[in-house]
């Protein structure tokens, strides 16, 4: 399957009128951790409060009026293009230094403080803005055509009760597109095994391998889900007998689900054609009663990666080799994935890889399918249909419970049932649990 | 009146041969404050001569020979391109590191040490060269075609003796073009309100109104000069009954001159199609003999800010928001008007604004005048007619006393009857005043 | 001989598929010093292995397996691009971070963990890799056409014992093309009076002038030799009737090669169009048995630059004027060379010569000369043959030793005699010396 540059540089564009772009702007995207925004009382404006913010190559101003609701605005003001990052937030909009005139959250010019009083002008003016909502810690905005609006889909992750939720702020972001980041990594099992397991200095082949002490290879298999697609891992352990079954989604339009219990949604969300924001939900039910020990590790512990604002571009290549740990902008997160995911381009191609060189092999099928699925929707958009996963009738307006899992200490034949399960029968499976 | 990107990027530039830098290149030029340039004595060479100068997009080296004059010249070498930035200033002119050629400050080729001493190589060579004049504290250039020199026009903040004058050190470099800069704020009183008055914590609509406490809207017009345009303003104060009367000028083709008595000329002058270095020479008449204290205040004061350089390209992006007060870059001259002018371009744009987004209202008509004077200078250049204010006849060449103005403490009747003059009453009201 | 800049842009380019490139991909290249790559020992992969090299505008890596031998392999991995920099180095290769696919020295593919045991697959990929030598204390490579590819040349400086060798680290890195830095300042005898010595503070025209003190003018001539091409100058010294003969060569592709008995060979090898790294082995031989002084002073001399990465491209404009010498980037080696080259070029043209603005005169008759070959060769490569002094066969297989020479305090007559003589007759009597 030999890739063509100019078919994956179309498939990785994600600005406007772009063919990936019109998929995402079909969906709502979190474009900010709730925590990070100011705000919220009556003519506040002052620390983070506006934000800047560049989600899908366009650049915005988030901010939340006097209501305390969110409002996510174009950058430059529609009179002479001033950047409304330097505006003042009030009560019922945000304020152009400038000439002043303001725009509310629905982007209706309600002052013009230099035309007459009984000027109709203003009503001539709509400042380009998206809708926003609030939900499970992250602040979302839908960046689409008006009359193709869905409903807010409700991942478990973000509206469950019964337990601790731990939000994520937004602070990670890779140095590569959507594609390199979420759809060619996710359903990918062996660069755990490589990458996140060899590399940390684990002997090769101890969850996967082709055929071992009377096993056959490991069993892998890649699908086609209700939301995307999905991956699921008969994995091997260090115990003899004992197997750990895995199963990992993708959630369209780029988000992964993951963990037990499906505990965790990450969204990847495209900056611009080479970066990419991570979001994160991770809603960890009680056990008898009480927080699970890993809720109250991760509500305080470092994965919440602070904000890294204003890297250069090629800041990887800067960053230097594998062992370089005490560079500054390493914070931590100079991770395998992220390694090996933004090197995979070059500055001669403003790293974008070079996808002709490619070599695709047995290992890469799950990222075949990722593919596959994605330009499903690029011609569905194209057609004017709803993409996959969209909930827009009240009739599907529900909890959305996706079947991610990770199961330890499993025998082969227990192990197996679940792997040959159908997605329907998991999710049968699933929802009957958790009612 | 929609603006057309196309129509706006040819205004803007300023590069040889372009439309806008064929009217610019039809005046003289402040390119550098002549504190900012050493030397002077014979076979002197050292502390800032030769200077780097950028302007209208050209890359200049600016020094001063034995003769204590000062010299413009491209920067490259015309014999092997070497930048003679890093070359030595001797008695008679600048002279190469790499082979020793040497040019004297007309770009006349006085030395090629390598060829024979018989050879008349070097009178084939003639390396670009503009003429200069030392006035006022400020070195001018003019940089278009020889036949069209105009004589220096001899405006009054440069050669009038009876008082104090203060020249800037034109270390202040905006990174916006000249039309942000100058042309689109100078005409634009209501900014003066917004951005200048309520942004700084003053309540709206002090000096400024549309109808109140029994008068009527704030009286403002918009009209041609000899010169350029200007803009008459009666402004109402705290007092009551008491108007404050505010004419400021656009002269031909970039400069400011406002204050009391028309006390101050500012000049735009491009570094190239998005920044704008400002010049700036204020002349104090003497009170009662003696120098008034705002001159003494000014010649010791910090508004002759430092000289920033190699700031990069974005660097109003980089300081952050508007109540970022710490960042190193920001020197105090973060001002409103900076922040307005500077955050209209965009990355994508190459820092241009997108001005098929503005919406331009009735406060927008000293801009769309200043706009329709420009076009006209630059049709006349194009008819090879000497563009507005040039002063070309012997006859004409005499002191240039533009109408500007600040008076304060007027009735409303006062107030009206400056407002009414026309342009060449008021020139004959100031003309009588000073002379 | 006016330049055309559409010419030279042509002459410059040195990336894959260039008139220029290909003429440099038929020689072996020096690519890095042997003391700056680590490893070598079985399973070993630290500090300094692998290395990311940058040549000919390719992205390559550099290593050294478990037999302690170098490979140079492309900087992405066959599979998905991941920078092979970031990899293992093993005792068979190279391995990739992301799914752990291995390569040799050769480039073949030796391991693929993802796919079956018995799956040819990796027996499909070729990873691209070039050749390698380590010679001298320089690694070499051939980047060329395998059926091209010539033998090693064997410079006396690589390969003679009875002496002291010093290699430089290849730590110095000029920000200009390899004509810049090499053909156009190699034959051109006056910057050496100019630049090194007037600009030193030596009053002028010491060593080379138009006729003093009944002496003709200083005799210089430019000639093709086997290797390339040399220049030969009979010069003045300080001692009346002393006279100084000096030999330097341009050996193909772009080497220097100078100093008494050609005691020097310097590589100027293009990281891409617009920066050259230097490379150097000096070979001193043995005095009455024991290292010259000079040798030793040179082996722990600050000669060899430290490693400078990383310089953004324009770093010569922002070390600014020649007299600031306390700029952190400038280490020393902003020496008048560097400054006369890397200042020809402008930002607009990124950093390439406005060509068209050169005056060339007398003295640019070796930069005449040096171009004439470069484009023959040009011309031999397009016809399938081999460029100038390119070995191939075996009976050509021998030292060679170029006749590059400083003699001092000779008669004028003895000069003279030297200055005569034909390349043939300068190497006969050379050979004859060192036998």
């Amino acid at each position: 399957m030999p890739l063509s540059n100019r078919e994956e540089e179309e498939l990785v564009r994600v600005g406007p009128g772009t063919a990936s772009g019109d998929v995402f702007r079909r969906y709502w995207l979190p474009v900010q951790a709730a925590a990070n925004l100011g705000g919220g009382r009556a003519g506040f404006s002052g620390a983070n409060n506006p934000l800047r913010i560049r989600i899908l190559g366009e650049d915005l101003v988030l901010f939340r009026d006097g209501s305390g609701k969110p409002g996510l605005v174009a950058e430059h003001c529609s009179h002479r293009g001033t950047s409304l990052f330097y505006g003042r937030v009030e009560d019922q909009g945000i304020r152009c230094l400038y000439h002043g005139w303001a725009y509310d959250r629905d982007g209706s010019c309600i002052d013009t403080p230099g035309e007459p009083p009984d000027s109709n002008f203003k009503l001539t003016v709509k400042h380009p803005a998206y809708p926003c909502l609030e939900v499970g810690g992250l602040i979302f905005a839908y960046m689409g055509p008006t009359d193709k609006k869905p409903l807010f889909p409700k991942y478990h992750q973000l509206f469950e009760q019964e337990g601790v939720r731990v939000a994520g702020n937004g602070g990670y972001v890779e140095q590569c597109n959507v594609f390199q980041a979420l759809h060619d990594n996710n359903l990918d099992p062996w660069h755990g095994e490589i990458a996140h397991g060899w590399y940390r200095g684990r002997p090769p082949a101890v969850t996967m391998h082709h055929g071992r002490n009377g096993d056959p290879a490991t069993p892998i298999k890649f699908e086609r889900t209700p939301w995307g697609t999905r991956m699921v891992v008969l994995k091997s352990t260090a115990k003899p007998g004992k197997y750990w079954y895995h199963e990992t989604h993708t959630v369209w339009p780029a988000q992964r689900c993951n963990f037990e219990g499906a505990r965790s949604m990450k969204w990847a969300v495209p900056v611009d054609d080479y970066r990419t924001r991570w979001f994160t939900v991770d809603f960890y039910p009680l056990e008898d009663g009480e927080p699970p020990e890993e809720a109250l590790r991760a509500a305080n512990s470092r994965f919440n990666i602070g904000h890294v604002e204003n890297l250069p571009i090629d800041w990887a290549q800067q960053v230097g080799s594998w062992w370089n740990l005490g560079h500054p902008w390493r914070q931590g997160n100079l991770w395998e994935d992220e390694v090996a995911q933004q090197t995979q381009g070059s500055p001669e191609r403003h790293f974008l890889p070079d996808w002709e060189q490619w070599h695709l092999a047995s290992t890469d099928r799950g990222l075949a399918l990722n593919r596959e699925v994605w330009r499903d929707q690029i011609e569905r958009v194209r057609q004017g249909l709803d993409p996959i996963g969209v909930v827009r009738d009240a009739t599907d307006d529900k909890p959305i419970r996706i079947t991610s899992d990770d199961v330890r200490d499993l025998s082969w034949d227990e192990g197996m049932r679940l792997f040959n399960m159908s997605v329907e029968e998991r999710l049968g499976m699933v929802l009957a649990s958790v009612r």
